[in-house]
């Protein structure tokens, strides 16, 4: 089934304790139609300067994207620059400049209003609820956002989120959120918004999903190698939603646990180099036998029936 | 098979969000025995001074764990005061008295020498040596550590590691002990110094375990109440030396995988009281219940055949 992303598309620049990048591709909508490509066609809608190379929207149009609903807008296109330390699962923001993002209306084009799948990336909520106006009967949409709405926009974020029907937010930002510094409770706050799901991204050890009584923890894949987090959240809800768009309309608990697995995955390669350099080369075997990988690493057996009968106690 | 412990017998006050308690009974081997007793018998190496409550030996005995190597000497018990900010993470030792502690020679009794498994709970390490100097033929080694050693005994330290065969320690002491960033690579670097196996504990996310090729995450099971995280590691070590010592010598992989989320098992119960006295109510049914809860939280299914094959690439 048809999935609709709306976020940024991005000019990255980048400090790692491993190097240095100017002016790469990035932005959440570019990660996340990229990891989704992989299972669908996935449909975008933002906004780039005049400035933005056309090898970028050549990388993407090659792989699938329906880039009808990117706008090219007169000025230079949004830019971010962050920096991270040893510390890879936290990123300092050095600048942000919004550039045409400051005026970006999403103006859906005719045939996108369809589409039953729909990721709202992390921008202004306002603008979150103007696409989802234009989708005339979205199936499941997910929804990512960061601490600078929850402070500064929360009323409207919560229109929104009344809307959704699953949030993808990190350990930091559920506790912001929810009010709540206990990760579990936090979690259990946030489905009383609206969201019949919730994800905590939790960086290198996992995440974690709450949905009713069920409570589903994904461990990472431990990589010995980790080049450049940046964008690794909307690989990871790219992978997620990409997986559950190409499973007929299934949400049933084994497909959404199987979704964020897959969701982990493409984080996993994602941050293995800079950019959205690791997608480019990546292919879906690379990610089946990620995929397996991640199964062997958390997978081990029932107790024996003999275990726990020696100690004392009943 | 018989289960020994060296460590430490204490008085610890807390301070945490959740409350305050002063001069409860602490300690690692009183953790690790109290978790271990579930599974068997264990035979605890300790001083302790003349002011230590005969209720602490009475409760640990009636659990059927040998004290004959526990030595009562002139002088007050250790004591450790600590403080836990609302990340739990992390504990901040406000003040350590060694007491009795200082002059520990640990002389074990004749029939603890015959001990299989054995664990060197977070002492000096030429301590921890004294002890294995003592047992005849241990099968299996378990050693315990803490960034003071690390920095401060670090030579001795690694000749204790040639003669362990599996070390607990956090991310960050992992980090230090290897003088290298990334997890991965440390633990594989732990492993050329002796040791076939690491467990490298991240609190509240779980745990990695390396060994060989062999890599196995557990993650912790998410709780809405933590109420004093000490003796967390100590827990997971009980639990999982506990059930090993009672698995008549089996050591392979499957049984590894059992013994750590028995130890992440052990260590939930243990933080959600103070001191241990979640450990005084548990019974081996919790145990078994959690276990289970432990892998239904993780597990998941394999992909289906016909997932990655809608997007481009090959």
């Amino acid at each position: 089934m048809a999935l609709l992303v709306v976020g940024s598309v991005a000019l990255d620049s980048l400090e790692t304790p491993f190097g240095r990048r100017e002016d790469v591709l990035g932005g959440s909508a570019s990660y996340f139609s990229a990891c989704a490509s992989f299972f669908g066609p996935t449909r975008v809608v933002a906004v780039v300067g005049e400035d933005f190379p056309e090898a970028h929207l050549g990388f993407l149009a090659a792989r699938g994207i329906d880039l009808d609903g990117l706008a090219r807008r007169p000025g230079r296109t949004f830019r971010w620059k962050g920096r991270y330390e040893f510390d890879l699962n936290t990123a300092h923001t050095l600048d942000t400049q919004l550039n045409v993002f400051a005026q970006f209306q999403p103006d859906l084009p005719a045939h996108y209003r369809d589409s039953e799948y729909v990721f709202l990336g992390n921008i202004d909520p306002d603008l979150q609820r103007a696409v989802l106006d234009q989708v005339r009967s979205p199936r499941f949409v997910g929804c990512d956002t960061m601490n600078f709405w929850i402070s500064s926009k929360r009323e409207s974020l919560l229109r929104t989120l009344e809307r959704v029907d699953m949030l993808f937010v990190n350990d930091a930002e559920a506790r912001q959120l929810a009010e709540e510094h206990n990760v579990v409770k936090a979690a259990r706050r946030i489905l009383t918004f609206g969201p019949r799901a919730v994800v905590v991204k939790r960086g290198e050890y996992g995440a974690l999903y709450f949905s009713g009584d069920e409570v589903f923890a994904a461990s990472a894949v431990p990589l010995a190698s980790v080049f450049d987090p940046t964008g690794a959240g909307d690989s990871f809800a790219g992978g997620f939603m990409g997986y559950l768009a190409s499973r007929d309309g299934s949400l049933d608990h084994g497909t959404m646990r199987r979704a964020i697995v897959l969701g982990s995955v493409l984080a996993s390669f994602t941050v293995e180099q800079f950019s959205l350099d690791r997608l480019r080369s990546l292919s879906p075997r690379e990610i089946r036998v990620r995929y397996a990988e991640a199964r062997r690493l958390a997978h081990f057996d029932d107790l024996e029936a003999d275990v726990l009968l020696a100690g004392t106690g009943d």
